[in-house]
């Protein structure tokens, strides 16, 4: 008896709706068995962009960062409780148990990471600063300061059929934290895996409506909808994406568009690395499990092969002997190292590739057409043994540098020195990522340095690093992932720079006081309030701009003597008049820096128990004029920036503090980082 | 007798070359006397770009940052000293006094201040480091940092014909900045002025050959020849634009492709601005000046002004009364205020474009096809008169928000909310800048940010920076110049930004040793050599790595006692018991954060005259464990980058400074920041 595939439906405008066509089947990975099947015919496409839009994009954005980071958190965490039923369907895609931990755990744990980042590394506001304010008049009067803002369109993600969950999660953990709504389009093949955690996700009903959609099928005419707010980013094939990227749309309205496509990567064996040192035995584990976990079906998988010529012998038999013992079979069997690719097309697809990479390279390990598996059906499963290749004359090759074949396929190839090295990785004219693996210092700088303007990832291996590292085919959440040139010129990722790829840059000019309004931070110049002491005020009383302008204390020859004694810190500049005139910053004895600080702290502090609990620290102190005995110092306190937290009684409290002396030059500034409780006293909690 | 006009040169390859075409013949705007011929036939652009990659790129990123700064700024300085040809010769574009200051002095400041900025905001380096070390592993033995290392190829600038000088030299400074070689192609009317400025740039010597090459005349098959590490960056119409920007190679090898192109800019006037407030005299200033500065050929000119339906009256009159005085002229006549377009066939399109707009919006001011000149030929000259429209529905209306007449042109339309306004500003699609006038904070919170993520520049206006805006439309080196949507998409100057499109990011991943080796900065976990104090040595000495670990300071209650009175700091965490309890970060009284810091630069300095010369600063000092009395201190620090300045006896050197308890918690840590010498003593200079 066999059981009617399922259809899969598309989360579009608030409901799920299957296609009204008979649509495309898929079929089991590994089995060859039905799973599902797919359309998404009758879909409005132009309402899907407009219900993201109007619906979900208010809703994100009226939620600061730490909100939405803290959204991310739950449905993280939600997803991880229903991981075994992802592992059980990805099975379907010919995944073993660790390739779908990449896909799956990678996928959800990237998502983690950028709530993790959003709550740390990003302010609990709605709008961002981006760089430093930038003075525009000598007088004050005229200033900048560049802001970020959610772009108010919808980011739709088109991604590959190796990582069905990992490839959604890491595109719109980024574009949510940023407050933009998501429609997803995943590849056919392996659809019903992403469908089924979208329901998951949509279950959970921690998203706003709208906030993501779900296309399950060809994406229609929706390109030609979107604007200069929205957002494209693909992720497959080159001809595919060069297309999408010339849609008339995308061209007219300067539609942002990322593109990860075809990569050749690279990974080369220092010269220092030869057969018997730890940097070898960890090469030819690295291109063994870069060949065969996901079967190769990895954009940043290894391709190819970069060794010093008087080691290629002895890695090719290295590799050749690890590659022959995986055994290769349906991906939830116990005894399987590596399970099938996506399906019998894809089979015949990386075959034809060979026989192109053919031309330059020969066979040495493995063999494209006689599949060897020890458990499932070798004809009906898309199942390929690793195939190694040699191209002995690298530089007089092109298709070894062009070619991708999408599966446990990669090339070795010789060099004679590390140049050779970098230019046989360049040749790939634009990589998602190049490895080295070496131990030695220079070997690395100089490979690392000429690789890199042709690579969005470089990877260092070696002992050091052996347990450690995650590896030379893992892209990684805080890391940029993307390549210039044939790796499509795209950069997803990278910590909240891949957050900002869903934001406007904006320069803003005026006056200090306006200025101030609209970016919620004190700038100098702005207005100030003096009224109780600031110290005296919780976060529920502060205001921006609430300022404290200290007593005045002169500084004394005795004062640094005594603080010089008291500390330690006898440096000659404080301490001997010849010495500290000899010296091209001072015409005297000056005071530290350090003392300057502490006196600063001595005017502007509050001794009695208030509502702030703690310095924790300071940010980009300068001392700027020295301070000679007999100067007085003042010090000017102003709020800047208060930053409540979310899930505590207290919050960061940022003042910019200025320290002059008693002709107005500003001996020090910086900013003084406290904790502030949201009430005071604590028992005032509404 | 009529002179030839004089045959425009490409500078190709290392030698001025004419096409071997006849060429187009370029007229003089105002008076229609011929100026040049241009032609570029014959050029083989495939040789041009490889000459720059070949010959110049290797130079220029053999220099570092500090370098190729002090080259822009000679470049500069020399140019600045040839203004007043470059001024004579702008006359022929049509372009008065002012016009040409904002072109010739505008584009040789923004020159100046990259030049500045590399020196003051970049290392002295090649390589930049991008962002914080990202730990990858829990025990620090896999770490990452993102660096960015110059693009490898050519940038193509290909520039409008209404800054013939600054349109290249605002492209050219970050570029040049970034390490990467140019090829400028101006627009064919007024290269004459472009052509004129690359040869006295060529005859300083100051540029490494084939840093800049100029292409008069047709880019040719230029963009066939484009690969991945190529840029290319286009200013002018969006129909050329778009056309480039699906050029196939550029699409093919993902080159990164800049555009700036039609914008229709609008400038709002608040609510609270009516007739009578400064605002309001600001504005009609401002929009006057907008509408006549270059005849309106700024691709950031004030296209839509929105207005309070209740003040629109009195706008009208006093823009149209202020308009009406402009007087038309050739551009060198003193009385001029006004000059012309940039040829009779932009007058013929300006027209047009007139009439289109008549769809939406009635004329209220001026007439397109009666000219009123105060000198030159009203019909030889491309002179054209203000003309300001009125549309009374601009929600109903699309010409108005879609039709760009690149001339001195506006369009007047009421708003009843600030939302309308806000949403009229965005009717444009996005935009290059959008200006509000205001006094009002609420306002300026309100409009601003609403109309941020449609905006690449949003300015306000009011009365505290009437004498020192820089007005709406100055793009600024600083600000990034560009906007989403119709504008083009693109983003260039903004700073250091600008200077970082022409470079790629590349995180690089492996253990700190290696990493630290390929960065040059010290990173938490590598190699650490322990000598002489590293306090004594001189630049000439000193190595990324070099440590001191100091001996350890028990932290007492009469020290913490004797520093609170001492400095005036008796904050009741450090002085009272029941208080720090009660306090949620600490258990007891604890010491002062800057006890901790002065404890520890007493253990660390070494006191006799030497090499470091001060300690400028402090940056990202945190308090991370808190410090009870008993508890022991014990300092490390570690020599992590060393910055030696181009052109003085010392540089910057930032230790990794931290502070442990006891317990080997981290109590503290931070970067402190020294100048040290060159050489010591300094008679020792070799």
């Amino acid at each position: 008896m066999t059981v009617a595939p399922r259809r899969l439906e598309s989360y579009v405008c608030g409901s799920w709706t299957p296609g009204t066509g008979e649509g495309q089947l898929l079929l089991d990975a590994a089995t060859g068995d039905p799973v599902a099947r797919i359309d998404s015919s009758g879909i409005d496409f132009a309402a899907v962009l407009e219900h993201g839009r109007r619906v979900a994009g208010p809703r994100l954005r009226a939620m600061s960062f730490h909100d939405r980071a803290g959204m991310l958190k739950a449905l993280g965490l939600a997803l991880m409780e229903r991981k075994e039923e992802f592992y059980a369907e990805s099975l379907h895609t010919g995944a073993t148990r660790p390739d779908g931990w990449i896909d799956i755990e990678g996928g959800i744990g990237t998502m983690l990471t950028f709530a993790s980042k959003g709550r740390r590394e990003l302010p609990n506001t709605r709008v961002l600063t981006d760089g430093a304010v930038e003075g525009l008049s000598k007088d004050g009067s005229f200033v900048a300061q560049h802001i970020l803002s959610p772009l108010q369109g919808v980011a739709v993600h088109i991604n590959a059929f190796n990582f069905p969950i990992w490839g959604m999660l890491e595109k719109i953990a980024p574009t949510l934290l940023a407050g933009m709504p998501c429609v997803v389009k995943p590849a056919s093949q392996t659809a019903y895996l992403t469908e089924l955690c979208v329901r998951r996700i949509i279950e959970t009903g921690l998203l706003p409506e709208g906030a993501l959609q779900l296309i399950s099928g060809s994406v229609g005419d929706l390109l030609d909808h979107v604007t200069g707010q929205d957002a494209v980013t693909f992720t497959g094939s080159a001809s595919t994406g060069r297309r999408l990227k010339a849609h008339p749309a995308v061209i007219a309205n300067s539609v942002r568009f990322t593109m990860e496509a075809d990569s050749l990567n690279a990974s080369i064996l220092g010269p220092d690395a030869g057969p018997g040192t730890p940097e070898f035995d960890l090469f030819v584990k690295e291109v063994t499990r870069e060949m065969t976990a996901k079967a190769g079906q990895k954009c940043t998988a290894i391709r190819r092969v970069i060794a010093p010529r008087a080691h290629v012998q002895a890695l090719v038999e290295a590799l050749g002997e690890r590659l022959g013992k995986t055994a290769l079979g349906l991906p939830g069997d116990a005894a399987t190292r590596m399970g099938a690719l996506a399906s019998l097309e894809q089979r015949a697809e990386v075959r034809a590739r060979i026989r192109d990479l053919q031309a330059d390279a020969e066979i040495v390990a493995g063999s494209p057409d006689e599949v060897r598996v020890s458990s499932g059906d070798a004809e009906r499963g898309a199942f390929l043994n690793p195939v190694l290749m040699y191209c002995d004359r690298p530089f007089a090759a092109t298709a070894v540098h062009e070619v991708e074949a999408f599966g446990p396929v990669s090339t070795v190839m010789p060099y004679d020195t590390p140049e050779e090295a970098v230019e046989l990785s360049r040749m790939g004219k634009g990589s998602l990522v190049t490895s080295v693996f070496t131990d030695d210092p220079a070997v690395a700088e100089e490979i690392v340095l000429g690789a890199a303007p042709f690579h969005g990832r470089v990877l260092i291996g070696n002992r050091a690093s052996a347990k450690t590292s995650t590896g030379h085919g893992s892209p990684l959440a805080p890391l940029v992932h993307g390549g210039p040139g044939r790796a499509g010129g795209g950069e997803e990722m990278g910590g909240i720079r891949g957050v900002k790829h869903y934001m406007q840059r904006t320069a803003v000019q005026g006056c200090p006081r306006l200025l101030s309004a609209v970016t919620g931070r004190w700038i100098e110049g702005a207005a100030a309030q003096h009224d109780v002491h600031p110290f005296r005020k919780s976060l529920a009383e502060l205001r921006i701009g609430d300022q404290l302008v200290t007593a005045s204390r002169t500084v004394t020859l005795e004062d640094v003597e005594h603080f010089a004694h008291f500390t330690g810190d006898t440096f000659y500049a404080h301490m001997d008049a010849a010495a500290a005139k000899a010296n091209p910053f001072f015409e005297d004895r000056v005071a530290h820096g350090y003392l300057i600080a502490s006196f600063a702290a001595g005017l502007f502090v509050e001794p009695s128990p208030g509502p702030v609990l703690a310095n924790y620290g300071v940010d980009n102190l300068r001392f700027l004029t020295p301070v000679y005995f007999g100067d007085t110092l003042q010090v000017r306190l102003t709020c800047k920036e208060i930053n409540p937290r979310a899930n505590a009684e207290h919050g960061e409290v940022r003042w910019d503090c200025q320290v002059t002396n008693q002709d107005g030059a500003v001996v020090a500034q910086y900013d003084v980082l406290t904790m502030v409780a949201k009430h005071w006293p604590p028992e005032a909690v509404a």
